[in-house]
């Protein structure tokens, strides 16, 4: 078991990279990126759903590590997604990852082939974990079915408990469904096995729940107020707090989020290759847009210090 | 528009790639396997969706087409499997091939974002077309919205054959729907786009309808007689040929097909490691390995020299 304080709790966000207009990633602009969610006091799971990632190649995700890296990231706050569909892809990045000292690697199945059995995806898991030998892995698994189409059962997790008891260190819930997240914290939560809900729709449950957090995409824009809740989950205006952030979601969830969550920050920043999303994703045209600001303007969204994105 | 004799037709197979105990690719046993494949007059869609080709690296994928190049297999019958996730990926692998002078690339689309928009994927297919920036390429979309949840839309082929008309040369479809077959082959067969039946179940339906063949897994084991009806699907014994070709597909699909296949080979080669599977996928169990040489041996399955990929 790791001891608690090590554990990775509180809110986390899949870290949007921004790319050129010529579809290549800025390192600059990620880099000015962490550093604001970090003063917000977000964590920093680089290589996420929403980061794009799956749209980005093993050696520009190794790039962008590094670049962290050699900016003074501290590697404790991180957890990159090192989940891909082919076994060398995840070991080389999770082996990357564990040796720059990453607080977590979060995980996902191998994606492209469908119904696959609980006894392959443990064995592309234990795959991994035995390639990369190394004490210091922590995992934790991607259960994201609406978009990965391979969900990780309760079944699953159980098995790679019993084998891997340290180093698999917990979930991503992004099913959506509360119930779910509900049964893996109070089925495994007692064995160290902290289940992150996969937004912040979901914050307030989780914590209530005895859940370490969320890892959510809104958090790289709506970073302030979804800490706060994580702060003052106790206090009597929680439940305030929970729908006030749900409204905010509303917003960006009128549109695919990642090109509406990069138009909010081109839009607040004054800098238009922050909307720039690679194929197959699209960047929102002009009136998505100024769709997307009325709304935002209606819940009263405001990105703090928004300056140090530009 | 190509000329029709260098327009690929025929039956290709998606070539199972044989892998070592320990997952590694083994690039003798894959290079025999073309080989045969090639005398049984199959072309080779190496690291198609049965190849396990999405639970290989670009660079696992370069080194075996370099292989084949470098024992003398011939470029022409290679129809090479090159879209990924990634759009680096994509155009890394797609850009070597077309070097290389295969036959024409089996494009997928990127696979993981889900619910993406037509426009999405036009963007994705152009930009690995207009980086690949080669006259030579020709590229076969891969429609198989079972595995890729990605469909490629009647409206996407018109907008791509219009930009690209040489270069877009034609699709797979594998939706298993032979209505959708019959509508590409009828709105686009006209324009020189070659659709070919993702399963030789749609063999004779296929080139009925006027289209160039099939790209089918089960190639891989029962090769002669899928040819024999391309070669002869005029005669009056067509259907017949058809049901028995049938038959033999579902004597492998009870099981999944990657490992059915590869146990066959094991059992008719005495190679075990050929019914290595990687992860996510599993090899098929003892009882399971009894039940398909059972069913196999009432359908007569034969593979002709087999000793040949042992």
């Amino acid at each position: 078991m790791t001891a608690s304080s090590s554990r990775l709790q509180g809110v986390f966000s899949p870290v949007l990279t921004p790319f050129k207009p010529d579809y290549s990633p800025d390192p600059d602009r990620f880099i000015r990126h962490c550093r604001w969610l970090l003063d917000q006091e977000v964590g920093l799971s680089v290589f996420g759903t929403n980061s794009e990632a799956n749209s980005m190649s093993v050696s520009e995700k190794q790039r962008l590590l590094d670049a962290l890296l050699e900016a003074g990231i501290p590697p404790g706050r991180l957890m990159p997604g090192t989940g891909c569909c082919a076994l060398p892809d995840s070991i080389e990045l999770t082996k990357r990852a564990v040796q720059a000292g990453v607080g977590g690697c979060l995980m996902l199945p191998p994606f492209y082939y469908k119904g696959v059995s609980d006894e392959g995806l443990y064995r592309a898991f234990a795959s991994v974990i035995d390639a990369v030998a190394d004490e210091r892995l922590r995992i934790y698994l991607y259960h994201i079915p609406p978009v990965s189409s391979t969900p990780i059962s309760r079944g699953l997790v159980a098995r790679l408990l019993k084998s891997y008891p340290t180093i698999v260190a917990g979930m991503k819930d992004s099913s959506g469904d509360w119930n779910n997240t509900r049964a893996m914290i109070e089925e495994f939560g007692p064995q160290g096995f902290d289940v992150f809900a996969g937004s912040e729709s979901f914050l307030l449950a989780n914590l209530r729940a005895g859940g370490p957090g969320c890892i959510t995409a809104t958090a790289n824009v709506n970073p302030t107020k979804i800490v706060q809740l994580y702060k003052s989950w106790r206090n009597a205006d929680a439940d305030d707090q929970q729908k006030a952030l749900d409204a905010t979601r509303a917003a960006f969830a009128q549109f695919p989020m990642v090109a509406a969550m990069k138009a909010a920050i081109a839009w607040k920043t004054g800098r238009q290759d922050w909307a720039v999303v690679r194929p197959p994703l699209v960047d929102l045209d002009a009136p998505q847009r100024q769709t997307l600001q009325a709304t935002l303007d209606k819940v009263a969204f405001t990105m703090p210090n928004a300056g140090a994105l530009a």
